[in-house]
C-alpha cells in the first residue's frame, strides 16, 4: 500500500533510532602482506572489526566473570578464596590451549577485619543526643580496638588542617578520635582524579592523628555516592610511629555525624562514640601471580604484557576491582587466539597478586622479568571498573604519539581517548625498565560507588561494557603485537 | 618522618588514581568583549566549566526526575498521569522565574492495554509439550484479542522472510499466529543502531502477518538483554488493513519458544498457545506540550529549542525515556540562568507531549511556530537515555562543521563525538523550516536495556550521568545561544 508508506518510514525514524549515526557491523575486505613475507595478514581494520564481533558474541569472558564473584567471592590477598582465585584462574588458562600457563610464588601481606566492627553515638539525656549505630569499615592495614573504646569524637575539615595544626591547637585532639570530614571533589568530571586528590585521606590520616595524640582516627568513604556503604582500602603505619585504629564511615553516617558536630562545637556539649574494631595483621603467606601466554610468530622474545589484578577487598566480590581486569585479559588471549593469524610478538596475560595492600605480584613480575633478562616492551593494565572503554592512557609522551597514530582505527569503537596517563600499579615497576606502561580508561561515573565497598557485585558489571573494554583491549594489544611501538 | 616518604608516595599512586588524567576543576580567568560592545562576558572556557560546577554541586533536577517517577510514574498520552506529569512540570517551570511559561494545547491519542495480557503454551501430553506462561507486552496502538483466542504458533525468522513469502508458502500461516524470531544485532557498536536496523519488525510486522492471513502477531522484544522484560513500543496498522493483535515476547521466552517451534517443526508436531490481549484504543484527549522560556539578551528573536518528550510507556516510570531528556532540558535554563550573562539569543525548554505514540506534540510545536514566523535556528533534543554523554549528533554536514569548531572546549567534559545524526523525533517537524536538528548522543550501551520495558526506573538512573548530560546540553545551547550557528 504505496500511499502508507510515509507513516511508517516517519515512525521508523522515531523512537530514539539513530540511523544516521550507524557504526556497521561490515568492514571491506582487504589483506596486506607484512614485513617478513611469510604471513599474509588482513589489515588492521578487518581484524579490529573481528575482535570486536568475536567479543560481542558468545564470549565466556562473563560467565567466568559470574564464578570468579559468585561461587569464589571476596579474595583479600592470603586468604583461602585468593587461593581459590589462584586455582581457577589457573585452570581457566589451563583450558584454552596456550603455549605457557604458569604461576610465580610471592609472599603477601595477611591481614583480617575479624568480627564486623561497631561504631555507635553513645546517647546522651543532657545534651539530648541519640544513641545511633554508625555505619563503618576497618581500613585494611588498621590495628584493632583491642575491645570496645569509648572516646569524645572531635572533626577536622581537610587533611592539610590536621597536617598544620598548631602545637597549641593539636592538644585539644589529645586522646580523642579524629574524624576527617573532607569529601571527593564533585567538581572533577573523571572521578579517578578525585579520587586521586583524595586518598592520601585514607592512607595517611591515621598518622597525622596519631601524632597529635588521637586515639583513634575515621574518615569519611572515598566515593561520589550518598548512602550507606562504608569504603575500605588501604591504609599504612609510618614505621617508627604509634599505630591507632583507622576506619572509614559510609557518607551518610559521616553527613549524620559532622552535622551533629557542628552542633556540638556551638554548644560546647562534646561527642562520644564507642569504636570496636577486631581486625589484627598476621604473618605474611604464600601466594602466586597466574600467567598464560601465547608466544609471537616472529619476534617471541618481544613481550607484551597484559593484566588486572586478582585480589580484591573483603567487603564484595571484587567484581569491578578487579575481577573485570582479570577477566578481560584473559578475554585478549582467547580474542587473539581466534584471529587468522597470530601476531609477531608475544602476548602474555597475567593475573596479578595483591594490589590492594602491598603490590608484592606486580614487584616479583617486574623482578623476575629484570633476572631472566626478558624485554618488555609494553603492558596493559585494567584496574579502573568494566564500564564502557573510552580509551587508553598512556604513560610516556613521546611512544603516545605512536599509539595516537592508529586513534582513526579506534574510534568506530567509541574509543576517542587517547591521552597521556597513568598505566597501573600492578605495571608500575616494569616500567623502570623503559617498559611502556598503558592503562584502559572505561568511564569513570560508577565506578567509585562501588570501590572497596559491599556492592561492588557482579550485578553492577554490565556484559556488554565488559566485552567492549575486553575488545578494546585486544585491539590495542594486537596492533602494538603486530606492528610495534617504535 | 621522611624517610617515610616515599612508599606513601607510591601507594598514593596505588589503588586505581589517574593523577596524571586530571580534568582539574579550575581554568584561567579571562574576560572578553563581545560584539555589540555592552556586555562583557567571561571566555567560554569558563563558562562551560561554571556550567559543569554548578550541575555537579546542588542541582534540584535529579529530586525532581525523582518526583516525575516516583510520585507521578507512567505517563502515556492521555493518561491521567500524563496530565499530572503536565501539572507538575509547570509548577517547576514557574517556579524558576522565566521570562515566560505556558501550555500548547494538542489533541494526543489514547490507547490502553487494560488488564495485564496473558500468554501461555498449551501443554500436550503426545506432544510431551509442558505448559508455560509465557512473559508478553502488547504492543503500543494494537487491538486486543477479545477474549482469549487459541491458535496453532508459527515462526518466521526476520521480517524480509514473512514480507517476501510466496503465495504458496503463505498458505502455511492462515488462521495463526505468527512469532518473528528476529533478534537486534548485538555486534552493532552503538546499540541504537542495532535498535534502528530491527524496529521495522515491531512498527510494520503486523501488517505483514495480517496480509498472509494471520490471527496474530508476536516479536522477540527489542533489547539485548536476556531477561523476562517485555519490551513494549508502537505499532502502527495500514489503513486499509486488517487489524490483528501484536505482541512482544520477553528476550527469555523468545529463546524458549523458538527453540520449542525448531524441535517442533522438525517432529511434524505443531504448538498451540493462548492469548488474550486486553487493550483498546479510546478517542483523542486534549493535552499539552509545556513550555518555558528565556529570552536572549540581544537577539530574542532567534530561538534555540531543547527538549525531551513527557509522555512515557505505561509499563513502567519513563526514567531514561524520557524524564532525563525533560529534566536535563530544565536544568539548562536553570544552569544558563545561573551565569554571569545571559547569551544573546533566546533559549526556550520544551517537553513535547506523545513521541512515543504519534509525536502530536512534535508536529503542534513546528506548526504553532511556522504559524508565528518563528525563527527557530536551532533545537536540541535528549532522548537517547540519561547515561554519561559522549557527544552530539548533528542533522546537517554544513552546519557540523561550525559546533565541531567548539569540540577543543567540549573535551574537557569528555565529549568528544560531535558527528553527522539524528537529531531526535520531537524536534524532527523543526527541520522542514531549516532549523538545524541535533541530539544529545549519551553512551547507548545500556539504553535498550530499559527501553520500553518496566526496568526503566528510576533506581536506573544515575545522577552524576545525568547531570553531565544536562551539562553537556547547556554548553553547546550556550555557546549556540551567545555565538550562533553561522
Amino acid at each position: 500500500m504505496k500511499k502508507n508508506t510515509l507513516p511508517f518510514l516517519i515512525f521508523v525514524l522515531c523512537n530514539g533510532l539513530f540511523l544516521f549515526s550507524c557504526s556497521t557491523a561490515e568492514a571491506p575486505p582487504n589483506y596486506t602482506q607484512t614485513s617478513d613475507n611469510k604471513t599474509e595478514i588482513p589489515a588492521p581494520e578487518i581484524v579490529l572489526r573481528s575482535i570486536h564481533d568475536d567479543a560481542l558474541i558468545g564470549s565466556p569472558a562473563y560467565a567466568q566473570l559470574r564464578y570468579l564473584c559468585k561461587d569464589i567471592g571476596p579474595r583479600l590477598s592470603g586468604s583461602k578464596n585468593a587461593q581459590k582465585a589462584v586455582e581457577y584462574m589457573q585452570r581457566v588458562l589451563d583450558s584454552m590451549n596456550l603455549d605457557s600457563v604458569y604461576l610465580q610464588p610471592v609472599m603477601v601481606p595477611h591481614w583480617e577485619r575479624g568480627e564486623k566492627e561497631f561504631c555507635q553515638i553513645i546517647g546522651n539525656d543532657k545534651n539530648k543526643i541519640n544513641q545511633k549505630v554508625l555505619d563503618i569499615t576497618a581500613l585494611g592495614g588498621s590495628v584493632g580496638t583491642d575491645g570496645r573504646i569509648k572516646s569524645e569524637i572531635v572533626a577536622v575539615n581537610s587533611l592539610e588542617d590536621l597536617e598544620n595544626l598548631s602545637k597549641k591547637e593539636a592538644k585539644k585532639y589529645e586522646g580523642k578520635i579524629i574524624f576527617v570530614t573532607q569529601p571527593m571533589n564533585a567538581k572533577f568530571i573523571n572521578t579517578g582524579s578525585a579520587y586521586g586528590a583524595c586518598s592520601s585521606v585514607r592512607v595517611r590520616g591515621a598518622n597525622y592523628a596519631a601524632k597529635v595524640g588521637a586515639k583513634g582516627f575515621l574518615l569519611r568513604s572515598l566515593t561520589l555516592a550518598t548512602d550507606n556503604h562504608p569504603h575500605t582500602g588501604v591504609m599504612i603505619y609510618e614505621e617508627d610511629g604509634r599505630k591507632i585504629p583507622a576506619a572509614a564511615l559510609s557518607t551518610n553516617s559521616a553527613n549524620y555525624l559532622e552535622k551533629l558536630l557542628v552542633k556540638a562545637e556551638k554548644d560546647k556539649k562534646p561527642v562520644e562514640i564507642e569504636l570496636q574494631m577486631n581486625c589484627e595483621t598476621l604473618p605474611d603467606v604464600l601466594s602466586y601471580n597466574v600467567v598464560g601466554e601465547l608466544r609471537g610468530r616472529e619476534k617471541p622474545e618481544e613481550i607484551i604484557t597484559v593484566g588486572g589484578h586478582l585480589d580484591s577487598w573483603d567487603l564484595a566480590e571484587g567484581a569491578h576491582d578487579d575481577g573485570t581486569g582479570c577477566l578481560q585479559s584473559v578475554e585478549v588471549l582467547r580474542l587473539i587466539q581466534n584471529l587468522e593469524a597470530r601476531p609477531k610478538r608475544t602476548i602474555r596475560c597475567v593475573l596479578f597478586m595483591n594490589e590492594e595492600n602491598g603490590a608484592r605480584g606486580a614487584k616479583k613480575y617486574a623482578e623476575i622479568a629484570k633476572e631472566k633478562n626478558e624485554n618488555h616492551i609494553a603492558a596493559l593494565e585494567s584496574d579502573s571498573g568494566g564500564f564502557t572503554p573510552r580509551g587508553f592512557r598512556v604513560q610516556d609522551s613521546t611512544r603516545l604519539k605512536v599509539i595516537q597514530k592508529w586513534q582513526p582505527l579506534f574510534e568506530p569503537y567509541n574509543l576517542h581517548k587517547v591521552e597521556y596517563g597513568y598505566g597501573g600499579t600492578d605495571i608500575r615497576p616494569l616500567g623502570d625498565s623503559g617498559t611502556l606502561l598503558i592503562g584502559l580508561e572505561p568511564d569513570s561515573q560508577r565506578y567509585f560507588d562501588h570501590h572497596h565497598a559491599e556492592t561492588d557485585v557482579f550485578e553492577n558489571v554490565h556484559e556488554r561494557e565488559f566485552l567492549l573494554g575486553a575488545a578494546a583491549m585486544a585491539s590495542l594489544t594486537y596492533m602494538m603485537a603486530e606492528y610495534g611501538i617504535e
